[in-house]
């Protein structure tokens, strides 16, 4: 039984986390960390976890947690973990890491677009990026993962066979992402405020956005090649759920046609046919991310348009579960050798 | 292995059977019945199962089917299972029915509330009502299963204690009720598209709504004497929850003083203490859907108000689980002697 | 043309207040009052309000603002206007009051209630409870208008035919009320975060609601009799509107026969047949919150219940118009004898 | 006082034109027709207008209603008002057609896209896009006035000063769309039930969206080139709403700079700065769907990103209004020369 602590566990990923633990055959919570509700019990913060949770919240001791834990899961601010990770740590516990700080290897990019000071760039070099499709064996002996955003997971996924295989342009890559509410966490905001976002649809981050270098960083893994992206997020009048839009030029072939569905589709099975947690979608249909909710898949799509000879791709998720916790049980599935799929069999809850 | 069939398995009730069931050990559907959709992919109807479930749908030829199932949910329209449940079937295998056919004892208050000709009332006799918390004995030899309808289950649940043991006058009892809309199914009906519900709320079938009869008969087993009420259901813009508020004078003790909060905890705690599926929260607290939704749990509150003589009693849970396939497999649970929590271990979900 | 200030013109009442005078001939807003947003433009913080209003936010100075104009709404805290009220303002100018320091004659009750000091009793006494339909003789010769509740109007007009004319046993008097979310303002609250709110429902205040006292005396005046109710609020996931559920024995008639649905009905339409803003529905109907939306119109509704012996009457407004700022407006119509709807001839809004 | 004509009284924009209608000073509804309806009160058809509306729903007796009205309104399904029109309607009263069947110029590509036979194509040529902003003049002397589709409203006018004023590539231009589910109309289908749409989001129509040779044929009528593009709508579970994402790639200038952020600005408001209806936001802004809800308005921004060389440009309106009905208003204040915002002085709902 393998020891988990979580630090962050009050906010919406790390509740997250606890609901799908608490179906974990091989795992125990065993610290339930949030600095801003210390000694209060868990389950008078989410109170869906009464009579399932007794434990307490407790402060972020890192250190005494990586002589407790066998792995810890940080679902954190930006910057937290850089500010308190030592080799110490590492060698006494495995770390998956649910904010952003060891997922760009460029620590100036990474401070580019977060405004913020990396104090432990040292581990950088080290850490996997979690993305368990791509990098599943890179995962497996790492000691800190760095587990992949919400908008980067669909966003990756959904274009990644393509841009490995060269099918696109990747300069013409656009990618109209919308995402549902959890994933602006618990803080008490005003634009957050059930009327100020309900009725209501608008971008932000317009080109701006920190979740575009870590798309860029890997899809130019994927493609050898710098790729740059427009990258613009939506808020939606929704708890969870994102979904992906995602335009590119289809390379036309030696004789100036267009690749054809077929063609096209074969490419994605050739990826993902095995892969349990996305699913290619039949002809013609576009994903909805209804039909994820509360499950770990991916579910992508695509259409070629004739006319304007661009493929435009579709992928949707759960932000809350593939796009943060799920995905970060999966990383733990791999790191300690169970099944991959352990505690992640969610069938998706319609309506 | 127990092999489930399922009749109206397109409804939104037979969708959430069809995922409870997935996670269940000792069950497998081995027949998905929808007339409307017979010959169709089940997962061409619901997305969500994508990769899932493999089957097509069936028709709903009972007699073949209570040759193959060990047990039978009927989620379908009131008057289906009474026109052609037969002893032979039932000689066969076990039925538990999602509908209002066997759930009223009296014929004649049956077919007045339902409007409709009951053409099995043979059957009725051995009927049991499968609300499992308080029928558990009795359900574990039956043969038929009348579960309990989404409205009823709550307010029963809610107020039952204290009916049971005498608190309340049962005559000044009210049910003011509050629906998501998955209750009203899956029909193309102008009153359920999207912009007639979203932002707008109401109350419907007052003083007439077919789950009244149901409460009634319940409560008056549970008070040895007739119980009539006052239930009133309000749809609400949300897909799942059923939120209940009850009100009923205290019975005055010999001294003139009423109940106190803690005498009245005691006699909820007498009655649920040891139950799984009903949490009675803490001093205070409301319950609210949101807790529950995705789960199995009935969750309980009360207020005592001195200025009124009154207690307000609510109960919240999830209209498809508690309120419908969750109990039909807790049913079926206790009929085949599994844990009665079998693939009903589900973590609510938040947000 | 009136020269109107607004103090708390950024809440969402302030903001709907803005909306109104908009539209209304005879008035001019010359003071957006706003001690949050001192010297900002009130477009950038209500941005509907861009190219439509270029005023920038002035703080709460009561005393210029009452030299400088005709009538000082107040859509502030409790608690605000009777801390700074004195006879000097109110000699300049008149006052609606939207918040609660006014509405209630007993300050004891006032001070149990709220829990907070009442600084300028000396006040209360002349104060107006403006609820039109009822006491529009009394508003015109004001100066002092304490605007009523958003629950207190809607609980009120539903029931107050039956309660003057003695139809029912105000004893029994329940009162189930639900309510969008823009009734709990634009506070930066994590109970009104979308996630925390959207999917999910609850009553809050049970047997506590500072609104009951309110109801509770002007239902007295109208049954001259002590009234005393249950008044149960519930959230729900939509932004505007207000619906109520009561509930009352009718009392018996001579014979022992329960009053008609056509005397009652006769009875609403002595009362509200000539009133613009009541419109009481027909037979069979229930109010909807959405067909009300944007507009100054409750709707009322009935059933009778032959079994129980009560009435079930239901009321629906949006809790931003009638509920607080077209009844504000209103009452403004009143006191400057201007068209009572004059500003206010806004058709619902639909869908 | 003009005498209006609806065909298609019952559907959303049907209801919408006669909220708006209602309020306006110079018109008079002497026609509510609705096949669906006949001979049903209007307001039993629409509770909002309860009190408001007495008419009884008629009959689509075009050639009558040509006698009686001097404009009329069709809200009708493609094809309908192809099928009836003659010249001899034509020269007695003048038409605002609400449906698509006299937008597009070229039979051919109306007959493509939409899949049906146009019956009239000789009244196609004098038919006049009403898009208010565009085509000012040609609007006030037609017979017969094309109103926009709503992404096409929010399309065009969105992209409109840069294409006509050659600052973007048209050939880079994508058009990612979402909206609320009103604009789906209110038949009773099963993808437009609430629990279908609500908490879940989608695109649809991908690359064969009937409104996309609209976008086409009025960009290239602005860029004096044929454009083509990618548009993919998206349903959102809000009522109301639309919001349109753009891409294009700017030119660079001879210097090889991209134009700058005044460069474009001034562009914009060279064309809207005067229009009353149009709300260029201030630098760093998004529109949001909210702040024009219930309004006239079409509110735009855009940002520049100089990483990637291309604009995105937003626009949002409400579907309803400036996307249907508000836009049909104001064509026929263009037509009858009463002042062009007679009717529309919507002040946007919030929230």
């Amino acid at each position: 039984m393998v020891k988990v602590g979580i630090i962050g566990a009050t906010g919406y990923a790390g509740n997250e986390l606890v609901r799908l633990l608490m179906g974990h055959k091989e795992a125990r919570i065993v610290w339930y960390g949030s600095r801003s509700y210390i000694d209060k019990r868990y389950a008078d913060v989410y109170r869906n976890m009464f009579q399932i949770v007794d434990d307490v919240c407790k402060d972020d001791r890192m250190e005494e947690l990586a002589r407790t834990a066998d792995v810890i899961f940080t679902a954190t601010p930006q910057g937290f973990l850089a500010g308190v990770l030592t080799e110490e740590i590492l060698r006494q516990t495995r770390i998956i890491d649910l904010s952003a700080d060891y997922r760009i290897k460029d620590v100036s990019i990474y401070e580019a677009w977060y405004q913020i000071e990396h104090k432990s760039p040292q581990f950088i070099g080290e850490a996997v990026y979690g993305l368990c499709e791509i990098n599943r064996d890179r995962v497996k002996g790492a000691r800190l993962i760095a587990n992949p955003g919400c908008y980067t997971t669909c966003s990756i996924l959904t274009a990644y066979p393509l841009v490995k295989e060269g099918l696109i342009d990747t300069d013409t890559l656009i990618i109209d992402a919308k995402s549902g509410t959890s994933g602006a966490g618990r803080g008490a905001k005003l634009p957050n405020l059930f009327c100020e976002v309900n009725e209501n649809m608008k971008a932000y981050g317009v080109a701006s956005h920190r979740h575009t270098p870590e798309i860029e960083e890997q899809l130019s893994y994927a493609a050898k090649a710098a790729v740059t992206v427009n990258f613009t997020p939506h808020l939606v009048p929704m708890n969870r759920g994102i979904l992906v839009t995602e335009y590119a030029s289809l390379k036309r072939k030696a004789d100036g046609s267009l690749p054809s569905y077929e063609e096209i589709k074969s490419i994605y099975d050739k990826y993902y046919e095995n892969e349990k947690f996305v699913r290619v979608l039949e002809r013609g249909l576009c994903p909805e991310t209804k039909w994820v909710e509360g499950s770990n898949y991916v579910d992508i799509g695509f259409t070629v348009d004739e006319r304007t000879g661009r493929v435009i791709m579709m992928g949707a998720l759960d932000n809350l579960v593939k796009g943060a916790a799920g995905q970060a049980v999966q990383n733990m599935n791999l790191l300690f050798g169970f099944e991959e799929s352990e505690g992640l069999e969610l069938v998706p809850m319609f309506p």
